[in-house]
């Protein structure tokens, strides 16, 4: 039987790459099963798309067992293409290639998937990431890493992978998930930074796409206690303005490389790129401050760092004025960075910028203490005990060029890029205070 | 100054893309000094390579500080390109980027660290990673990543990022690292292996790329606690050929890859890749015991697999007889493969299989069970709690296709390509049995 049918996918049909007349072989999942009077019309969900699958008369449909066939059934099938005016596919054959059990959600439906409660849409995760709006989250998701490598790559960058399990927080100890190491105590990296760091005096310039853990007891629609981090650093940079330069590019990049290749999942979103013309606007943090203060009469527990509401409003100004929806804020005081961030010279500032996108920080990144003097005196200043840092230092002691990097937050990005609720909707497996499982 | 110097790199200069007499400014790190009467030999290393530097003349050796410059400085040099006969840079400035102690390896000196105890070859790792023959591994394995998801990706596949921390192991119990997640248990995840399993029902083809944990407490050359797992999984088989077919191409693409972009990098280990002309050569294990024990009397604990030695002497067997460096070896019985892998039709073996080469397991696959019933009742025979696995068998209660996969240890494929010595040496901060630093 297969072989005077020729294998196709729904995409192929459905985008009438596929004549009307051929003789097909698709497989799937079958979405949903109407009758109407001597025919069925099966939606079949494949890799590529949905297209719709029509069994004429009742013989037929006897022959193939269409009444066995409950939503999700795994199917091969074998049939001929008509459009009318739509393209789909008039079935010879069936295969069911699984038993089913009826699914507690319907994954043909958006509406209804969009409807569930977070705790549904989560408990169900193997169903719910088969409907094709939360697919469509993950397919863009691998697209933004293919767009990120592939420009860091040409960019002169080699693709490193850090341990995960570490003896030493990056920040001091907080916030670290502990770890029992063959009865040694051990904790998840919060962050490659340390690796990152070391390896610019091997690579010049690394980058790595892998897991990161932060033990944040607060539950929140912008926190993951598992996420993946989209980190670079490069060496040899005179100032923060390469790595903004190179941040640029690169952002460019990835919406060019999404806007090309996932037109239709942005548009399940209606989703707009961000258009990046001329240079991100750049505020220094006490600029964004005080418009906050005299614009919004915005307030803040800690006068020193924005707040989630300070983040909106201070993307909201930017709009405003540039319709720019990006905008980095630079120049943090040195004391609510971490340890190895630049200080500015004669100043409290540091080398180091967030970058907000839509209202959420998206990136942190800046320039490190490279000299091993100055970055001891760092730890010592912040009751950190050098020693503990040891083999981290040694980098340092033996030479490390003036450097910089920064990482980005895959879901958080991705949540902003489609407008979604939680970044949790961006993770396929999230990982929260409460949630382990899936 | 800067302005009228070109910025290069090492390579550029020593492959005679830069004219003799261009003035060029290079930055890296100086790894190695020798004085000769009025001459200053100064090794440079940079991302790309190494070139020699000269400065001429007690007055330019004066200010330039070269007495200053100790091995592993980084720097900024300025100067003009002559060829006597090879490729140098005649200094006309120098910038000393960090202030540096005697560092306690000689980095530039490939012998000095090959003699390295392998205990000062991880403890001075930020220092030793950057040798250019240590280098080269990591370069080599960024490219095998690189042609992994170039090949896949053309093949169909997406990539997903699974979660580490994880509510139970995937073979129940054995060799996790346990976790303290929120007061509640956890454990780090074996392999993504449920995970992509499930993600077949969403895009019929994902691979991932992401580290695994085993918390085995053997040590030895072919075990890491921590490594990078490459795996895939693919919807719609029909059997255990579809898998093996992909994966011999998949190499075919590596090894491709590796000969046009690392052709320097394997020169350092005098390494020949490996030639696959024809399909690898397919054992069943049963076979494989046979000719072990009546070619070499071989003699196992366990007569149910192969062990170490099994491994090299079964390799050795099909190199002789086929001149091939890889071979599979297949129907391993299910007892001693996972309760997932699928069963034999009538018989006590499983459809899974082994990928050795040169001498080592390289890579685990096989086809899984798809049917809801049978994956509970294999998981029962072990003793395991289907309860304990209920997202897992929620994907297969609703709908898994036939479906298979593998996952080729990143670590162990580099070991055997460069004949090193243990699989440790092919990740950047090896974490063992006793190591947990740097």
């Amino acid at each position: 039987m297969e072989e005077q049918y020729t294998r196709t996918e729904a995409a192929a049909l459905t985008s009438r790459k596929v004549g009307v007349g051929e003789k097909v072989m698709l497989h799937g999942h079958i979405q949903s099963i109407r009758q109407l009077g001597q025919l069925s019309f099966l939606n079949l969900r494949d890799k590529s798309g949905q297209v719709q699958l029509l069994v004429e008369g009742s013989e037929l449909m006897e022959a193939l067992k269409i009444k066995d066939i409950l939503p999700e059934t795994p199917v091969k099938v074998w049939g001929t293409v008509q459009a009318q005016p739509n393209p789909e596919v008039h079935l010879k054959a069936l295969e069911i290639l699984a038993v089913v059990s009826p699914a507690p959600v319907e994954v043909g439906k958006n509406a209804k998937i969009e409807k569930l409660s977070a705790g549904a849409l989560f408990d169900y995760r193997p169903l719910t990431l088969r409907n094709e709006k939360v697919r469509a989250i993950f397919k863009i998701e691998a697209e933004i890493l293919k767009a990120f490598r592939e420009f860091l790559g040409k960019s002169g960058f080699t693709e490193i992978h850090s341990p995960k399990i570490v003896a030493t927080g990056t920040e001091g100890g907080a916030n670290l998930f502990s770890l029992d190491y063959f009865s040694r105590p051990a904790y998840l990296a919060q962050s490659p930074q340390f690796y990152k760091q070391m390896l610019v005096a091997v690579f010049e310039r690394v980058f790595e796409v892998g897991p990161v853990y932060r033990a944040e007891e607060h539950e929140t629609t912008r926190h993951l206690n598992e996420y993946i981090s989209l980190d670079f650093e490069m060496g040899f940079i005179s100032g923060i303005g390469e790595l903004i330069a190179l941040q640029q590019e690169l952002l460019k990049h990835i919406f060019a490389h999404l806007k090309e290749h996932c037109a239709f999942e942005l548009g399940l979103y209606q989703a707009v790129l961000p258009v990046i013309e001329a240079p991100i606007p750049q505020l220094e943090l006490a600029e964004a401050v005080s418009i906050l203060k005299e614009k919004y009469k915005w307030q803040s527990l800690s006068s020193k760092d924005l707040d989630a509401e300070g983040e909106k409003l201070i993307c909201r100004h930017i709009f405003e004025e540039t319709g720019m929806e990006l905008v980095y804020i630079t120049n943090y005081p040195h004391v609510i960075r971490p340890f190895y961030a630049m200080k500015e010279k004669g100043g409290s500032g540091s080398g180091s910028f967030d970058l907000l996108f839509r209202g959420l920080e998206i990136t942190t990144g800046g320039q490190r203490i490279h000299q091993y003097g100055e970055l001891k005196a760092s730890m010592e200043e912040r009751g950190l005990e050098p020693e503990q840092f040891n083999d981290y230092l040694m980098a340092f002691k033996h030479g490390m060029p003036p450097h910089g990097g920064l990482a980005i937050g895959l879901e958080r990005l991705t949540k902003q890029l489609l407008a979604l609720a939680s970044v949790k909707q961006a993770a396929l497996f999230p990982r929260d205070r409460n949630r382990l499982t899936p």
